[in-house]
């Protein structure tokens, strides 16, 4: 059998994933990824030079993959309605559906499990994660700024934090959905986001 | 010069809380506790059996400031009104006010540091978090009970979730200050909780 080097690779990343999202980083050893992923070490240290690299890789992969499903979700929600408060309204629905459909609780987001132990990382993959979180205020906030120019909310609000509310609420989800081992909590709270945005902006019938 | 038992327990806490919340509970040793804390190994050890037992005593201190936090702000929110909703305004409003007053990003929440690794703790641990973070459920809902007897909500609305959301804010928000490295985030989205409780409930003038 011939192997694969980015299947090995993949491999070592997802078990170090999971393992760092169950222990943390600094609970996470080597041996116990490479156990994981059922790798030998030489496999291991041919594709990374060390657990930092490794976690900074990991990192790298995991902000990219979550800026491409901010845009893929933005654009689908873009699709299906012309009017900027219904795309935004769709837009949180679809994550609540993609959450309502989860069975076991989140399994938690990386960037708050390194940020939880964030002497641990250098500033680079610290900045990082700063700019992924912004990521997602910059593309909510510009789409509330198209909203609130034919729907202007029903209370004085502030755009910024609204937009980063979406996020606030994903990540306090996951902490509530993990401690209380309930499956739902990141759906239901999406859902209250959403009727704040409707309290704030639909017109009464 | 006495020593004050005590006051060297509480220093080794105190010094274990802080590198905990830095670096996560895998990511910090006896060793370093001893030296942030300036106490002997000796002293540690005479109030601690083990890292393991520390981080178990930490919790329950956090835990029942936590709860008495939640009681007192409660109690001075029902001081202050006798209406139900105004009550619970009030006391969202008190913590904005609390959280307003921070000068840096809020240093973290020992429940999600814990539940960042969770698979350092034994099941006690994590039943102990689980049952803090249900105290908040249970008071904000049989709040939110009172509330809607005279205060029907605009739209449709899950209480239980709606309670949740009180803590799901403050651990995003937690989550969100460190990572921005700004101050405000808690205060900012304990307002939007604020002006959604009032887009509810609150009448039309």
């Amino acid at each position: 059998m011939k192997k694969d080097p980015t299947a090995t690779r993949t491999k070592i990343m997802n078990a170090a994933k999971t393992l760092i999202l169950d222990n943390g980083f600094g609970g996470t050893t080597v041996d116990a990824v490479i156990e994981r992923a059922g790798v030998s070490k030489g496999a291991f240290f041919h594709h990374f030079s060390s657990k930092a690299e490794l976690g900074h890789i990991l990192v790298k992969r995991y902000a990219e993959n979550d800026a491409q499903h901010l845009d893929e979700t933005l654009d689908k929600a873009e699709e299906l309605s012309d009017d900027p408060l219904q795309q935004l309204l769709i837009f949180v629905k679809l994550f609540e559906q993609e959450m309502r459909s989860l069975e076991d609780p989140f399994p938690g987001c990386l960037y708050a499990s390194y940020i939880h132990q964030s002497e641990l990382f250098d500033d680079r993959i610290k900045e990082l994660i700063r700019e992924s979180m912004l990521k997602w205020r910059i593309r909510v906030k510009a789409k509330l700024e198209e909203v609130v120019e034919n729907h202007p909310p029903k209370q004085e609000v502030d755009l910024e934090s609204l937009a980063d509310m979406l996020l606030v609420i994903f990540e306090g989800a996951f902490v509530l959905s993990q401690s209380l081992k309930e499956a739902k909590t990141v759906a239901q709270q999406l859902a209250h986001y959403h009727t704040y945005l409707q309290l704030l902006f639909e017109e009464k019938g």
